[in-house]
């Protein structure tokens, strides 16, 4: 089989997978601020790295997969100021800000689930981890690359960039980020205007803060990473990834910070997915193109034509490669949930289809195979490529079609031919890329059917058929009423 | 209508409730120490507290409800010997032990959403709030009732009592306790035999530990709901819950660190669940009767022997009042689900019946039913007795069953009563018990039932009903494929 290749931001090319401590693998990805109901990039983000946990998970290594919540230090714009979006949302609420980020933990859960993305190992908090993220920012200082300023601390970025290379991942220039930026204004505590914030001093009414040495106040949104990812799996970890929007600042950031702190770059691999648009433009609560997953899922919004279940917005995102921008129409839609119909069907047939020995091999139709076989692990090798995995799929489909309508005789191939296609096709449908059946069938039609043929059967007195549905409604637990004026079902007690 | 009235624990009395600052409710409850998959002890403390909170809120009061999450500190036994219960799973499976605490606080959650429990709206965990704890231990030292030694940093039973009642919440006495203990063997930090930790040195191998004023170490069980509590819900709020076996030491702990701290009995009242025994014996591994809720739910345990769905629990612990013991075994299961399932059937009739002015309002049939009302209401009132309630439910359940089946005039009623009756029924039944309609009938069988009824009709060429069949399908998804030999269904895509 062919080894698997990934994508590094970090080196802009694809590059051989070797875990540093195989067959252990650290995956470290930027979870939620939870300050709000999980939107499409949530889901992209959640299910991109839920397939690279899987496929790693399916190639045998044993994964410690973290991915955080965060809940304190992320402010409304990047460059340190403004509010702390949970304070601020708690405010509007008239809440604690605990509540608003356990009411968004909460939903953030649920939609997940929905979606089929698997729980990480471990699911750290920022405001769990003070400590940590104070110690962390006292090594910065204690190297020289931290300095305290009026109840702040600062990562002294022109400092770092004399012994390391600010912008190694995102490719920035520092002399254009400098020239770039407003000058500072004579009342920020900072020395430089690309210096970021480790510590921010909280106003006495600020409500989430905590002590510390440099006396009340929060962590700045970047530290969280750097502390929560070396305590869980080490100063130095195989694979960090997030949204492609978190390259800069936050990752240069973090990268910057785990130097100035641990003297190493966090991780050996950088795993950025795209971005999605909706209909052409870029999701904005002020485009009033911003659909949450909730809103997808009941088809409440404007915008939706009509519900679209999780399973079909999983597959629409998977059909594409992670790196790749995703347009999301109500047509895209419709058309992958036709697909993502296509193969369910063909997933319920497989175990519906029997094999025994023929007088003969048909060689070709074996080869046929396993070259769909071949496509799907060659996708997902490929920098987990779903879009070429899900190809392969099709592929599959159609000789389990086949099979099942006998317009290919399924005992022309091998044993080990028809074994293979069964496992392969299961594992890369249920395992790798998660995809499963929704039951979407409201039974109570389906029963209100029975009742119409129930209530036929007995006018024309034909009591082995009333007999018979009367015993296939009791195997699900349900008695049927004959009452005076008509026919009702209940719950067997 | 009548007043809350609850047993208060501290006074050992039923008290009327009167919120400290009504409408607000501040609810504090202990929750899991996560460290295995929760049983029917975790089912009954959750859901008690669960129809505690609903009924609050049904009352119209605003209520904070903090359900804490213990993930270290939790040694193996009470008296601060042993090993963290977390740290030890984790060795015992090699993994880090915050991939204990996340693995089985995610079971914890899933069980009890089976169970139809609500979540809290704050859940905090210990490991986040270590520096709480630490400035709480802080203030005590401060307030002269604790003592570093060696390290470690212990609460001082002997110089509390001076000043306090330390046995007020459980009625222990002191010089009992202090017989009762086993003399110091000399090894130990402590100066008296009932101090206890609130901070523990830490060894070098030990992996949960944080830096502190008195070195690397980790907090006493006790300390983490002293600190979140006050954190979340201030010095002094309204309820504190939790199971009985709490009481002594964690809860009578809880209120010396308070008082010691904050100079303030944490809470108002204080509220606790009896335990469960399974066929009349304690749960206990050693006992071969430690059942999960897992296993209660698939059935798949010897001692079972059958399955027993998520409310056919909850509904068999809310027939008995939280304060008394109950005792579980197969047959009262099943006799709780024969209930349950009258219930449930009376609960999908409601929106069936219907209602129009009558010549003749029958006051007696009326009284009957605002007598059964009543008594739900009376029930819930009277320390949260939702077997009273329950009863009551049963009164109104058989009018609803002789209203349908037109065994009584439902006309004879007035609308207001006919109002009354409905929305009372829905309120206790799915928001107060927080009972629901659970989805378990398997639609492939009907949906296979009514092909066969396709098939036949076919082969009679009866068009209509095949048309039919085919409609009824079409509505959930379903399209049905006339092969040659056979007939079957896919999803339509």
């Amino acid at each position: 089989m062919s080894k698997l290749f990934v994508y590094n931001t970090l080196t802009r090319q694809k590059e051989l997978f070797e875990p540093i401590n195989s067959p252990h693998v650290g995956m470290y990805v930027c979870g939620p601020t939870v300050y709000g109901d999980p939107h499409l990039g949530h889901a992209r983000g959640a299910i991109t790295f839920d397939v690279v946990y899987r496929y790693l998970l399916f190639l045998g290594y044993k994964v410690r997969y973290v991915r955080n919540i965060t809940d304190v230090g992320h402010l409304e714009n990047d460059s340190d100021q403004g509010d702390d979006k949970i304070a601020k949302k708690a405010r509007l609420e008239q809440l604690e800000p605990m509540e608003i980020a356990q009411q968004y933990t909460n939903s953030y859960h649920q939609e997940m689930d929905l979606l089929n993305v698997l729980r990480p190992s471990i699911e750290p908090r920022a405001t769990g981890h003070i400590i940590e993220q104070i110690e962390s920012i006292k090594s910065i200082i204690d190297n020289g690359y931290g300095y305290e300023s009026n109840g702040s601390v600062y990562f002294n970025v022109e400092e770092y960039a004399k012994n390391y290379h600010y912008g190694i991942l995102s490719g920035r220039v520092l002399e254009d980020l400098t020239s770039n930026t407003r000058d500072l204004d004579g009342q920020s505590d900072k020395k430089g205007s690309l210096d970021f914030a480790l510590w921010k001093k909280a106003t006495p009414e600020h409500i989430m803060k905590w002590s510390s040495p440099w006396g009340e106040g929060f962590p700045g949104w970047h530290i969280e990473c750097s502390a929560m990812s070396a305590k869980y799996l080490g100063n130095f970890f195989d694979i960090h990834g997030g949204g492609m929007d978190l390259a800069f600042p936050h990752h240069e950031c973090e990268i910057a910070q785990s130097q100035a702190c641990n003297h190493h770059t966090p991780a050996k691999y950088w795993l950025h997915n795209n971005m999605i648009t909706i209909d052409g433009r870029k999701m904005g609560k002020s485009l009033n193109n911003f659909i949450n997953l909730k809103e997808f899922f009941t088809g409440n919004h404007p915008l939706l034509e009509q519900a679209y279940s999780p399973m079909n917005i999983r597959f629409y995102i998977l059909q594409a490669q992670y790196r790749s921008t995703l347009d999301i129409s109500n047509t895209a839609l419709r058309a992958a949930n036709v697909a993502y119909v296509k193969l369910l069907n063909a997933y319920k047939l497989l175990d519906k289809l029997s094999w025994q020995l023929g007088t003969e091999v048909n060689s070709t139709l074996e080869l046929e195979i396993e070259s769909c076989i071949a496509e799907c692990h060659a996708g997902m090798n490929d920098d987990f490529n779903t879009g070429v995995a899900i190809s392969g799929l099709f592929g599959l489909t159609n000789f389990v079609n086949q099979f099942h309508l006998k317009q290919k005789d399924i005992n022309s191939i091998s044993e080990n031919a028809f074994n293979h296609l069964i496992s392969t096709y299961k594992v890369f449908f249920k395992d790798i890329l998660g995809l499963k059946e929704e039951k979407l069938v409201n039974a109570d039609n389906t029963i209100a059917a029975l009742l119409g043929f129930y209530q036929e059967a007995k006018a024309n007195k034909q009591y082995d058929k009333v007999d018979l549905i009367r015993q296939v409604l009791k195997k699900e637990g349900i008695v049927v009423k004959d009452l005076k004026d008509k026919i009702e079902w209940a719950y067997e007690a």
